[in-house]
């Protein structure tokens, strides 16, 4: 009965990415905690940068700054 | 004071269905918990099939194999 | 496969009242969305007053201040 | 290491808006709870007003109403 | 910058098993998305099962039918 | 209408502290966005240490090594 929520910032990852990183969690889950992957769920929120804050400023910010 | 956040999959709800869910989730809340309408809160977060996991694969992945 | 999260301040709701909370916002997604009940989810959390603002004050403040 | 999830309608706040709220929120827990902003998150969430119910009404409802 | 948040029932997972989800989980975004563990957050919510609802009914519900 | 979540680690904040930041993020959010402080809520989330996963370590771990 896991309920997941990934956020992350929206990067670009591809639909197999996403799929796998739900195969993996899923498998974490199942093997540590015994869980049963018919009653988890992994969902993914995939965050613009302009709304994602690190260290008090906007990824978009941070990347700025960084260029 | 109820916040109610509200995750399903990206599947064509209308917005007269969402207002449906609104009410009928706020009317619960008020009929069972004697909630004040007023400062209860039904918010509906919508998800892509990619990104929503269950039993280890992403909804996409699952409604393919299902064809 | 909706997921609902309920937030409420922590104020002695009990086991059959969330019993209730549940099977009244499952209804509302099976009827209203068609959903399927085996895989809908709906979780509560109750916070305490401390933790809950509202207006700019937490709960426990408002409350003292309306008595 | 806060993490904090902000959900607002989708109202039009702009790029600099909200860098301005990731500053002043990653502020107001350095400044109260001394904590260090290379490990505080601020994620912001703009939900459509068809998906935001308050009082039993979806906010576009609300807002229909109000004219 | 991935957020993890996991909601399990309150089942008597160990210190030792939620450091093994944890690692394991922010593995599979390192190794999948290449994801900084440094700023990678993994935060298990142990929810009891009066607060926790699947197919209408509380998880406490299940469990004693299922007896 | 915001709604704000913020997830801490469980390390003593008090009733004061925790009113200061609610006053504070609401604050932020009435200042910069123009809300109503009177439909914000900010909901705080302890969280023990076990529970808190940073570097793919609980904070439980990353304490005990940093002794």
């Amino acid at each position: 009965m896991p309920v997941v929520n990934i956020q992350i910032t929206r990067d670009g990852a591809t639909a197999e990415q996403k799929a796998e990183v739900i195969a993996g969690v899923t498998d974490v889950l199942v093997r540590v905690l015994n869980k049963d992957p018919a009653t988890t769920f992994v969902i993914i929120d995939e965050v613009d940068t302009d709304n994602w804050g690190h260290a008090g400023k906007s990824v978009t910010q941070l990347r700025a700054l960084a260029k």
